[in-house]
């Protein structure tokens, strides 16, 4: 199995349980491949790949070629633009390179990279590329993508996440997918997805496009839909400052936004320890305890309070716990299978807050925390580990918690005689924290009864494990006699399955009901790339991945599969 | 490449050039797998697998377990029932085996199959699956699953695909879906998108369910909705006929059916020759040539001469001559990477038929014909190979050969001044021949114009090269001093790409807007399962799939992707 031998250098240090992980805590005052600059309501984030500054070894990041570390960046500045900056209106994105705007995903980087990196890697540039149109959508905030040169695969990937893409016409630059007919792989982030649901470009176009290694420039590109305009050099960067004038014309600039500050972690052997989210890892067991700590009592209520909290007001923080511990699992603890998540805390809490949010969700700052909770609700949805959840005496699995249960694969509930234990839900379970679906997690689950969405969210009373239970909310709700055996039979069983059959069986059942541009990056293009990532025509020692650049050429089985 | 080693069977006839290949035609007298029996308004379809007859080598068809052998007659026979028993309202499905409805697809098969023969031998169960459903769907035929035993794996996969499901309650029989837990593969013939899309069975119990080797029985199955009804032994017959009497009461049975003959093929070394369908093999350079001759003139308009023409009239016999040419060429010309679509005839006529078609479309035989049509378009939009469509002069892409076009890849049409070529829409382009993603294949091209279809449709002359490029029906219009080279070096480019990666990437691209359950079962379900079918936890040689039944164990590598 000569895929799994080639490990990257996370996952080597893992092995050898080094300490240094990958870390996907940034700070624009540490970026070494991004420059974000705000000037009132415009943003400007220019890519200026530093070639030697690597996540691995082995290869530079050449012509704004990118690796995992450049789209940790990316995410970062996206993710302070909503909290630090609510002023901007407008982001441009463009590159301080001469005559090429992005070189898309580093090739060496891939052709050396493990399967399970390479998936990894590709899931998390996915979900930064829908973090740009999530605020697009929710916030209003304009992604103007200004290519300054040529945007190849990946680079013209997130210019296509971009609401509006311009190309400089100088007789050079074109736009690009060279995935299919130079390294035999697709172009995976989204970006054959977006040609013809985002962009809507003509199939029969799109498929000329894809297999055109050098591209299309200026003219026949804004012909096929592929950029919205072209300029020549000379009007290129007034151009772009007339577009941006334009969407910013009479924007409000008196929003101040509030800090992020990183988020204190401590790690040792078998723990990571966030404020509220604490990490129990069983590696032998290959499954971890994920436990959130509820709100405190007595949170403020209105939004200028809740605003001077800033990034220590409980969903903001707990959920940027959640995210980087979901982040952390997922690339520096490939072998945990299963995560069994527990609240701690008091339900009155969580349902004091969650009306605080619902009522103020008109102030930018609680609409940001919604949408962030949202983003951190769905990375665990699309997140390839097993999800239990586990309501014990002492929960609070009550509204936005609850979408944790909701979240599950599956969910247990103690049935005791002595301690009552209860879940209870809230207006944000009505529709503020969708799936990439668009449909809300009760209604994914009742689609076979949509009427018990609206009987479920009408009485907003704890339900007891036997309520629960009838309303279809748990799984299973073993007794006090029960409880720890069940669970452990359970872990080991869920731990002991093939990891790709539950990993294929999870994305389907996890995403019944509608399908939307999102979930179709996800599904039916993420899968079908993974699938050509195993394949020997890609990635054999005679694939197009692994030959790509050296004087060897790919030889293909030619039998169509 | 271990995995590319092992051939089938066929591949290996096809390797040494022998004659026999694998037919997709067969009918009742030769069926050895099934029985069809036809009562009336009632078809009872009885699954009684003979052990030995198999279409490959080193495997016995027990429990009701199958092949694709097993699974072309089961598509023949729902096909048949469409045509040669209108009269049919409602078909069971049960088996003749005690205590065993069905065990799925037989697994040392799918153990000793090659990844392309799995991926194939699965779309075409999946085509039959589905199949089953448009005949619910479109003639109201109804679909009773009794199972009078275990329905296990793709034995339930079938049950699921049928409209009502009945499990015999002996204490034994159940339902189940091992894949995941025995084998670590996906119950991939629909089995996991149809739990929660059709049957909508809750996502934490579908989770459960499918990561329970031995399923569930009667009460519990009924409960979770997995089956609609258990009766006991001693009234589980009665209780069957009981429902078949339900629904056939005051059906009418007067309707009598036409008889599908053999279709006639003769086969040379180059060439595979129907009567109105011609493919001319090009094996060297991996394309071959299908030519669809167009209908004669002068057809007739009335239903009841139609209906006397029965599968001579050209759209029967022309597409399930069409069909029969993808099908063969998917599994019997593996390297045959790219199909060069072509028309011969008049234009004229087509259009007269599509007339004829649409002011006769409420008569069963037209109505049935219609919809075979639009199998057989579904079958070419899911054939894993590229499709050229080459608009020349003497062609007929008009009306519905007008959507073998709208079908293809991309187009490339004759701009010539000497010689005049045309397209032309009819009414059949304005829906009657449906996408699997519910749109016309206008609908899907136009995508950012949905104004341009309405335009399109309104116009019914014919449309010259100049004019159907402005239309944007077709993707390039080379004059007579480039066309030569222009397919020429389009073929050999096409030809040279990666076969993985064009699959990947057709599958993303011609399958824009909407999804159904019938896209994500092709699209999610499938892309998953081909990633799991070259996966070493599956089919490595310490995989599950291979280790199944032996005394080995699989051996897992236990990190998440």
């Amino acid at each position: 199995m000569p895929l799994f031998s080639e490990k990257t250098r996370a996952e080597r240090l893992v092995d050898s349980n080094e300490e240094r992980m990958i870390n996907f805590q940034t700070s624009p005052d540490q970026y070494k491949h991004w420059k974000l600059n705000v000037a009132g309501p415009v943003a400007t984030l220019t890519m200026d790949v530093s070639e030697d500054v690597t996540l691995g070894e082995g290869y530079k990041l050449k012509l704004n070629s990118y690796d995992l570390g450049v789209d940790i960046e990316l995410a970062d500045a996206v993710q302070r633009l909503r909290f630090e900056h609510p002023e901007v209106r407008v982001v441009v994105i463009t590159s301080l390179k001469p005559r090429i705007f992005c070189a898309g995903a580093n090739i060496y980087m891939l052709g050396t990279s493990s399967h399970a990196f390479k998936v990894n890697f590709c899931k998390f540039t996915n979900e930064t590329r829908c973090a740009i149109e999530d605020d697009s959508r929710h916030s209003g905030r304009r992604y103007l993508a200004a290519l300054n040169g040529t945007a190849s695969g990946g680079g013209y990937e997130l210019a296509i996440a971009c609401d509006e893409i311009y190309l400089v016409d100088d007789g050079n630059s074109a736009v690009s997918l060279p995935e299919v007919p130079l390294l035999g792989v697709l172009p995976g982030t989204g970006g054959l997805t977006r040609l013809v649901d985002k962009r809507k470009v003509r199939r029969d176009r799109a498929d000329v496009f894809s297999t055109l290694a050098e591209g299309l420039k200026g003219k026949r590109a804004k012909e096929w839909g592929l950029i919205d305009d072209a300029f020549p050099t000379s009007r290129f960067q007034d151009s772009i400052d007339a577009r941006v004038q334009e969407i910013t014309k009479g924007a409000p600039t008196d929003l101040s936004g509030i800090k992020l500050a990183p988020l204190q972690v401590e790690n040792s052997a078998k723990r990571r320890d966030y404020k509220y989210v604490k990490l129990n890892l069983n590696r032998e067991q290959r499954y971890v305890d994920l436990t959130v700590h509820g709100p405190e009592a007595n949170l403020p209520t209105a939004a200028d309070e809740i605003y001077k909290l800033g990034d220590s007001y409980w969903p903001l923080q707990a959920y940027r716990e959640i995210d980087d511990a979901l982040l952390h699992l997922r690339v520096n603890e490939p072998e945990i299978g299963l995560v069994c998540l527990r609240t701690v805390g008091n339900s009155v809490d969580v349902l004091a807050l969650d009306e605080t949010l619902a009522a103020n969700r008109d102030h930018w700052f609680v609409r940001e925390t919604l949408a962030h909770m949202a983003r951190v609700l769905r990375r665990l949805d699309l997140t390839a580990k097993s999800f239990f959840a586990l309501v014990e005496p002492g929960s609070c699995f009550a509204g936005n918690l609850l979408e944790l249960l909701l979240a599950s694969d599956r969910s247990y509930m103690l049935d005791s005689a002595d301690v009552q234990t209860s879940v209870c839900v809230s207006e944000l379970n009505a529709g503020p924290l969708p799936m990439s679906n668009g449909l809300s997690r009760l209604q994914s689950r009742f689609l076979a009864e949509p009427e018990r969405v609206d009987a479920i969210l009408s009485n907003r009373a704890p339900l007891t494990t036997e309520d629960a239970d009838a309303a279809g909310l748990i799984t299973f709700a073993p007794d006090d006699l029960d409880w720890e055996d069940e669970l452990r039979v359970a872990i080991e069983e869920r731990t002991s399955l093939s990891p790709d059959a539950l990993t294929g069986m999870e994305a389907s059942l996890r995403f019944a009901g509608p399908e939307t541009m999102d979930t179709k990056i996800y599904g039916r293009l993420t899968a079908w790339q993974n699938w050509i990532f195993q394949r020997p025509n890609a990635v054999g020692p005679q694939g197009a991945l692994t030959n790509y650049g050296k004087p060897t050429q790919a030889q293909f089985d030619f039998r169509r599969t």
